[in-house]
């Protein structure tokens, strides 16, 4: 396992797989790896004959008002855990390498970004999908692995990989749950103990709306309703937003039906988390 | 010689090169090729073993009172030029094609699209990045040609595939004129016969211009107004835009000195006609 900082390394480094006739799979990452990285990385390595793993807070998807400086960072465990999933190369550059001077050049895609976090978080998505572009074009790999628990940036990529031509194969990885069912987030390390229990109730609430859908119903109102009636009873959640959107366009829909995406963002305390459901 | 319209089409026959091991240059144009495309086209057949030449009337990067309509097109001429120039394969796709429904990823960058055409063609160059954008990603080349001519599109593309990382070479070629004097445009083609000698004038002030320059005038503001006096002695001719920049970054300069760029856009009747010299 090898990690490297430039971009000539990487390209230098994939060049030569690509002359022995190797795949190449890339999981971008923000680090501070947990097993839902660790599973998109795991998928990588079984799908193809190399897997990069980029590693970088990148700083053009945060806000102004956002938790940049305060990111957890934790390169030497974020090593290991690569190497234990058989990994074989973290990209980790500077905000300098991947953003030099005059920097000025953006990709932005509208209509999955209008709602959810897109509506919240002004520039999250640009950021999200010009950092994502540099790293297709640097890595040039033929599958890229995302996971479903960030469902409209995994819609957003889709689309902006659509709509560029990018001739990249777009892999989804379902959500991976702490054993009580919190979400794996690299942000629940900002959870107090007592905060850590208050965070069940975002899984909690999904599986009552959940539960409902598999008994029949199909109003997206009531699914809504469902929700925040369980969120209301946790003093320490405030809700950012509850939303029924198709999984593609990721605008709302009335009727759940097949590829509908049930989406929450919760803050508990200062802490912002998300989780959704799929139902297929 | 090939033609093809279908994305997939071009992304079978370059990855057939491909393992054959042949490097591919790439011409983007839109088509009513003249002898200034034929230049890119020649280059690109000297510097790779096969040569893409995409012809396509890209409809986003016109503004809804431009000449997307009336704009020349005759592709049997493109395909005799680019058979008899050396071009290996034709892509002329269909709108549909290049933008299917739910379209909404755009490319677009600063600084260099601010002043010149940038500032008076909305659009125009986030039009240009995006579809450009997607050729590079059809087609994959080592290399892509453009025309000084247009050199704000080719500070343009310069930046955004250095901020986006594509691994493509941009080669640029030297402005061809007629034997008169006139750059090379499509849209020469607008010119009545009166119009036509009246264009003379873009060319003829920029001479006075750079005869100023080579005489050790410095003074941008100088050159701007023989460049200005000149033009006025032409009815038919209207200033749109005369500008001293900076080569790549396309800001105003003060003092002209090493790549500095002299752009004047002017109307000769409803046309609109571009041309500049580099002072290196």
């Amino acid at each position: 396992m090898q990690i490297v900082k430039t971009i000539e390394e990487v390209r230098a480094i994939v060049r030569a797989w690509r002359e022995a006739g190797l795949s190449v799979g890339l999981v971008p990452t923000m680090g501070f790896l947990h097993e839902g990285h660790q599973s998109l990385i795991a998928r990588s390595v079984a799908d193809n004959d190399r897997t990069v793993v980029s590693v970088f807070v990148n700083p053009i998807q945060f806000g102004p008002t956002e938790d940049l400086e305060a990111y957890p960072r934790d390169i030497e465990r974020d090593k290991a855990l690569v190497e234990a999933t058989g990994g074989d190369l973290i990209f980790n550059p500077e905000p300098e390498e991947m953003y030099p001077p005059h920097f000025t050049t953006f990709v932005d895609t509208t209509e999955t970004t209008e709602l959810l976090c897109g509506a919240r978080r002004a520039g999250h998505f640009r950021g999200v999908c010009t950092v994502v572009s540099k790293l297709f074009n640097i890595v040039g790999p033929d599958r890229a692995y995302f996971g479903q628990k960030d469902a409209q940036q995994l819609a957003t990529v889709r689309r902006f990989v659509r709509d560029l031509n990018f001739n990249i194969e777009i892999v989804a990885c379902p959500i991976v749950r702490e054993e009580d069912g919190l979400a794996k987030s690299s942000r629940n390390t900002y959870l107090s103990t007592e905060e850590r229990k208050a965070a069940l109730v975002l899984s909690r609430s999904l599986r009552q709306a959940q539960a409902a859908v598999e008994n029949g119903e199909r109003r997206a109102k009531v699914v809504v309703d469902i929700i925040a009636d369980c969120l209301k009873q946790e003093p320490l959640a405030r809700v950012d937003y509850i939303e029924v959107v198709d999984l593609d366009n990721v605008q709302r829909v009335e009727k759940i039906e097949e590829n509908t995406l049930v989406a929450i963002a919760v803050y508990i305390g200062k802490t912002r988390l998300i989780d959704n459901f799929i139902w297929k």
